[in-house]
């Protein structure tokens, strides 16, 4: 059973991943099966292999990523919300969104779903 | 169908209502068979009259209420997610929380269903 200090780690390790830019620990975060909602009303990524088709997408596309988490992320059960302020800079450019994450994991504290709420009027150019 | 500013002002009307202690109000503001799950892993409140009791047992032991949003409500297509911070006063006792509320709405801007991410460890005494 995964406890919240468990679950706080895996979203530690999550923000971290992408601040890196490390692929291979970004997914194996992830259950098997686990499905990536980002934004909420996309279609949604299911396993691995599509998760990591996201991570090209949305990832491979910036230089640096920088996350910070804002507050602490609240743990329930084995569910999560948490906000985070994201820079991403791609040239000369920066943009900052503080997505709320929603997410579920499994006894592994591994994530089975990652819903993100934002939208595009969200974007702030830094 | 609703619209972001549709729903902004349904969750405007929502904390209004909370921290004026207005039952009436508060209960307009869902759909008739809407739940409400707070915080998660509570058992769920369907309908208007289970929702009425959760009322009851939530805020009707509060004196006062003061609650905030904090940052903006991020509205994606007819799903919500925001933070607010709510300060509550029982006799000399005050404690604030800052919860991240998940919402769903029909077409008329109506909650469909609530779920709220916080827990014990959130409290803090002010």
């Amino acid at each position: 059973m995964a406890t919240a200090d468990d679950i706080r780690a895996t979203i530690d390790k999550y923000l971290a991943a992408f601040a890196a830019g490390d692929k291979e620990s970004y997914l194996g975060l992830f259950a098997e099966d686990a499905t990536v909602e980002d934004p909420v009303g996309a279609p949604i990524c299911r396993g691995r292999e599509e998760i990591s088709g996201f991570w090209d997408r949305m990832r491979g596309m910036a230089e640096k990523m920088e996350l910070v988490l804002l507050g602490s992320a609240r743990v329930v059960g084995k569910e999560a919300a948490f906000v985070f302020r994201v820079t991403t800079t791609v040239g000369d450019n920066s943009v900052a969104l503080e997505p709320i994450d929603v997410m579920s994991f499994d006894d592994d504290a591994k994530i089975t779903s990652m819903r993100a709420f934002w939208g595009p009027e969200d974007l702030q150019a830094v």
